[in-house]
């Protein structure tokens, strides 16, 4: 017997598709059992008031997963899954796959990440050889320590002490990037069930990493300040939340930033509530234009706040290096957990990055980074004005790498977002980014891996896409919906 | 009021720590609330027949940590853990650390890694020159992919397949070593309170990691000729488990292999119940002498083996890089979850031993290693021979790095341990390896990283040390234990 089926012929995804996730979840859940008769596709179809194709379309899906069997002449018929005389089933016992965003376009908006064409390729071989070269080779190709290379804990630890951003009794861990530095602390912070608040909307790799902790994941509205802190207040008060992240400077998706004033109301709001407030800075070091601010770490004076940054967005993605500064106590239990995961960060690249920063060039090519992410941020402004259709709103970022554009009604940057990968522009739309909200007119443009031409092109693109959209709604002009009603 | 104390005069622990740890424990979760007087120092220490400065030290302990606060002339008084206007109390808040490992001494048997005298530095360095001179230089320095960089993959999964290892639909992750692949395997694939089993004894990151997933763990014996596969056919069928792992060849700590007959027995105790079975190959390359033995993944003709391997045993551990070959459901959702562990791993890494290994240095560099094993098992199976006491079982292991030792009774290698330590060898003890049966007599060699003369006079230490104390135990010579009873 199916269960009940709910077909929506308006979501983007094909209706086959629909069918065949739905009866895919009952196979595995249990609800349809080992040997259970489907419906002919005839019958089925004529049910649910759809075309049989739809139908046979849904049911090889399955066949193709192992979990239905067809038998000439008598049916279709489910097979248990996960196990079998001939071994796995493996589609049928494994979690379905997140969608991916669709590929990249001529013009890529879609990741947060710099332009290799900054990469300093000269300074990288010259610093790499003087450390393979050098008296440590040895040291660091044999197996390291859970918190990091020690010759660049001590570094990082120093340059934290010397602007006020560690304290006595800080201790620094290096993780692999930032996207682990967050994981860590999930496992050692967070146990199921408990509350986490996330900025709403948010880095999608924080949001799926908590939503698959088992930890119950709350957001908190953004503005163009940056969280809105008296609703973090209110939620700190109602939610008792265990974990609060924050990105105080040109956060990811919206690159808002929070005024010094917002960040004392954040300390005020959490700080006293048992709440491990986490701010993750690794956008902080690309301020393009205005006045740096403190850090909630170096604000902070009760020691409640672990700060987060990284090489990745500065230097090398592709050097995975991050790290965390946090209460000594904090740290080794980030480091035991460190052990179980991967033993340690790869070492030659904690090496090179260390000397990279100590030689001076990683200043020199942080100095060039920001001038050519200044000239990005302000392409991208101005085509922004130029090129999007009125009543377009976006933000208007100090630095990093991303502007959060919130389209007019009755636009929806998801379904929008095909056509602009047909004319050689792609983006994320909002909903990768969404927590509690949704947001069906957002989407990101991410900047900084563009040239000023790239993006102007870019957004021109996006400008006649969208216009021609509005055009089109406002005619009346948009294609009938063919699908028959849903009984 | 205090929950009642066990304190144990006979534990290697100090009665000052237990008193602390137990108290604490009552703090944190919560059968001591905030604002509770403790009794005064010589209160408790009559009840319990202590000594006055035993609890005075614990209390000490307790404040550092904040959970107590002294009034003068009023006592001690419990402080609410975690949470304070002054902020985060983190040792309050976080789990107890594990107890590590004591420091290593001048002779070590405790750490199973490659000695760095074998690391070929000069190839290395050549190795590192031409792929930073190389065409993908900038390609490597930018944001990879979650399943591996792609040369690389290509280049496993087609040695693989050359190797019989992989069959068709199978695909290649790369992870940060073994260790991460054994953390995205439990991620994917075990719910909390599913049933995990795990050879007993058995590598401890892989016991630690398990134990602190919220799986649950069982141990199935392991003989000289690896794990009991009768023993494993029982529990396959009475414990029903989501996930196996074995090390068919040169187990971690044991050193034991299984002969073919057992490999196959072990599939097909497995296969067919919807077990996915784990074959941690980390230590396959490495055999000194005998024939090489099929991997499960090459006798496996169900595709329910995942392979695991890694570069780090064999060339350099510092290097965090090994690899999952499994079917391409599975690699893609542990690519999914790679991705919000941290991304990818770092490239840099994965493309220097790529070129290492395309470039012949790899098969050299293994020759030498193969040599220097070969002289190191020798010189350590000559040595327990002719130093450990009559009595003493132990491996004789064809490969790896470990050997496992079996004193006589009534010695207790935990208990030796600081002994040897002082006579300047250190090694791990078997608690550090129980899954669910103790071997108080057992301990782990792990030669690998030694000189043959190392090796040598470090046996022959140890043999002095368990022989002394064989002697003081028969001799009746054992100190007296002057704790008072417990009341």
């Amino acid at each position: 017997m199916l269960p009940r089926l709910h077909l929506d012929s308006d979501a983007t995804e094909p209706l086959y598709k629909q069918l065949h996730e739905q009866i895919r979840a009952a196979i595995v859940d249990g609800r349809l059992s080992h040997g259970a008769r489907l419906p002919a596709t005839r019958e089925l179809a004529g049910s649910l008031g759809l075309n049989r194709a739809t139908v046979s379309a849904a049911y090889e899906l399955l066949e193709n997963e192992g979990l239905v069997r067809g038998h000439v002449g008598r049916g279709s018929f489910v097979e248990r899954p996960g196990a079998s005389a001939q071994g796995l089933v493996w589609e049928a016992m494994l979690p379905p796959l997140e969608a991916p965003p669709t590929g990249e376009a001529p013009i890529s908006f879609a990741t947060s990440r710099p332009s290799e064409h900054l990469f300093p390729l000269d300074d990288f071989r010259v610093t790499c050889e003087e450390v393979i070269r050098g008296p440590e080779a040895a040291g660091i190709l044999q197996l390291g320590s859970p918190a990091g290379y020690g010759p660049l804990r001590r570094y990082l630890l120093d340059e934290a002490m010397a602007a006020g951003a560690a304290r006595a009794g800080d201790d620094v861990l290096v993780s692999n990037g930032v996207q682990q530095a967050l994981d860590l602390l999930q496992r050692v912070i967070v146990s199921p069930g408990e509350t986490v608040l996330l900025e709403d909307p948010v880095y999608h790799g924080l949001r799926n990493l908590l939503a698959h902790s088992g930890a119950r994941v709350l957001g908190v509205p953004m503005t163009a300040a940056g969280v809105d802190v008296d609703a973090l207040a209110r939620a700190v008060e109602r939610e008792r939340p265990r974990l609060v992240v924050l990105t105080p400077n040109f956060q990811n998706p919206t690159g808002a930033t929070m005024p010094r004033a917002a960040r004392l109301a954040a300390l005020r709001a959490t700080v006293g509530a048992g709440v491990v407030l986490v701010e993750n800075d690794t956008y902080g070091d690309l301020r393009y234009t205005g006045q740096p601010l403190p850090t909630l770490k170096e604000l902070d004076e009760t020691g409640s706040v672990v700060l987060l940054k990284s090489f990745s967005k500065i230097a090398f993605p592709g050097l995975r290096v991050g790290w965390i500064t946090a209460p000594r106590a904090l740290v080794a239990r980030l480091a035991e957990a460190k052990q179980w995961c991967d033993l340690h960060t790869d070492q030659l690249s904690q090496a090179v990055l260390l000397r990279f920063a100590t030689s001076g060039r990683l200043a020199q090519h942080r100095s060039r980074v920001l001038t050519a992410g200044a000239a990005c941020l302000k392409a991208v402004l101005v085509a922004c004005e130029k090129h999007l259709p009125p009543g377009t709103e976006f933000t208007r970022p100090e630095g990093g790498m991303n502007l959060w554009v919130r389209l007019p009604a009755p636009l929806d940057a998801a379904e929008l977002q095909p056509r602009a990968q047909r004319e050689g522009v792609s983006y994320l739309p909002g909903r990768y980014f969404e927590v509690s909200r949704r947001e069906p007119r957002a989407l990101r443009l991410s900047f900084a891996g563009l040239t000023p031409d790239q993006i102007r092109r870019g957004v021109a693109t996006l400008g006649k896409v969208f216009a021609a959209e509005l055009q089109a709604s406002a005619g009346g002009g948009r294609e009938f919906d063919n699908a028959p009603a849903l009984v």
